[in-house]
């Protein structure tokens, strides 16, 4: 039956009937690209990556491909290979019909690096966090277990240092190799690192110290293997600690948003009012509300 | 005269004698790995890299390609699509005959985030880099116009203030998506980040404000298109700046390793004598001599 199923559909290549009519976005170093076009009129959304060169075929690879020589330099020569397609396949996504909103998520944002001060925080950010009232009912439901309690891998119930720590939705948590673990603090009232003072010590010191402990016995990885950091902008306004592994290069690890949690105890153990006055620098997307309020402040 | 080169090297397929012996490291999201292997009995090193899908011949891809459908739920669906192989080729390069230095160049190298105490820095890792005599005579050479001086795209001459401007060698220059300039000071005492001091503000306020100016002027972005930062530890021992484009993930860009300039800058003018007293925390490779340095102190 399911052989059926695949001759059914290749006899009727979906695909040659796509009109293309914009690349969205692509990748050139994880070889995507996201493409709008029309099927029979309606908007679609192709999705095509490149897959993963598989060890198991290697030898198949090497001695069934054609080879065409581009340059050779001493020891080093570069060939263009073709490869029999079976062997190398792309991995392609359909959204059909694709509604606007698919179309706009994979549009590629550009990014901009904002320049906040003390003041423009207190005069623009903080009024627009205010207004947009972003909601985090679903971070009380996890700290009420009324959702997602099978996923908390542990829980300090102290109401000022303690947190819970689950794995991010992005880990599959099939290998320790792109490890990504969150702890959400059991303190409601930090928005931000703009809110941290020195009377927070004490709970970003039990986040690290705790988090790295657990990670060591359930995962086996010590503390050297471990980026731990706090997003500025947070993608939510609720405390939270991201903890990465070292070697894999997780999105939004960047020096532009990242800020190591040994850093941020420093810097409040320096100054306990740091993050009251100290000028942020943190990136925004083009359709981000708070990038239209720096605008309209004449701070762009 | 160039088919018939390409058409020998064809008929010799030179991997079809390659025997691999292992994979030395590979990558996932960049569709990437390297082989160490034997061809006729000397050591050899292939890496192979799916290309990025060329936007130009999507239509063709589209039309003349097997689909087989794996999955289909609501609007979503998703193929194994198999494109004429000439459509989707391989980037292979040979190293051959290759050395140790080469196979061990390609393996893949885990990292350890390092502490470092000021005490530390002074005790631990200034005297092994004064042991090491690592050489800057290249970078020398870039400032005396001895080499390189072709590929200069700004200069301040100052000897306290001033720098040269010049691309990365990763960069080849034929778009701004992924920029990437270096600024290497003309003032050669400081080895990196630990030793800036107030004395040094003039000198990073140039560096960040003149390169911003240049960027605009040559390339059209903005600065709040740039990521501007120092490496800790640096990759040689002679102050630089990095400058890329805020868009491109750009190595080297983590938290764990890039130390915004501006922060820098913020730093110094809060205590003249920050880098000389902070900790810093930094990855090292486990081959990297440092590492072992910090094992033998018990560090680790």
């Amino acid at each position: 039956e399911h052989k059926i199923t695949e001759n059914t559909e290749e006899s009727g290549n979906v695909l040659s009937k796509f009109e293309t009519a914009a690349v969205l976005s692509d990748s050139a170093r994880e070889k995507t690209v996201f493409v709008h076009g029309k099927i029979s009129g309606q908007d679609a959304v192709v999705i095509l990556e490149k897959t993963p060169i598989q060890k198991e075929v290697l030898s198949q690879i090497f001695s069934e491909s054609r080879l065409k020589l581009q340059m050779k330099n001493d020891i080093y020569s570069t060939y263009q290979l073709q490869a029999p397609a079976h062997l190398n396949e792309i991995k392609t996504t359909v959204v059909f019909p694709a509604t606007q909103k698919h179309i706009q998520k994979y549009q590629r944002q550009e990014s901009f690096l904002l320049e906040e001060t003390a003041e423009d925080y207190f005069s623009i950010t903080l009024p627009y966090i205010q207004e947009q009232h972003f909601s985090v009912q679903w971070v009380y439901n996890i700290l009420e277990k009324k959702a997602e309690s099978e996923r908390i891998l542990f829980e300090d119930t102290d109401p000022k240092t303690g947190f819970v720590l689950l794995p991010d939705f992005k880990w599959n948590q099939k290998q320790v190799d792109d490890l990504y673990l969150i702890a959400i603090s059991h303190l409601r009232d930090i928005k931000s690192l703009r809110d941290l003072t020195s009377e927070h010590l004490p709970l970003l010191q039990n986040i690290l110290l705790k988090g790295q402990d657990l990670i060591l016995s359930t995962f086996g990885l010590p503390r050297s293997k471990l980026r731990v950091y706090l997003h500025y902008q947070p993608s939510y306004y609720h405390l939270h600690v991201h903890f990465t592994h070292l070697g894999f290069d997780a999105l939004g690890s960047g020096v532009e948003r990242a800020h190591l949690i040994q850093d941020v105890i420093q810097n409040i153990q320096i100054n306990p009012r740091f993050y009251q006055t100290r000028t942020l620098y943190f990136p925004v997307r083009a359709d981000d509300g708070l990038l239209r309020k720096y605008r309209e402040a004449g701070k762009m």
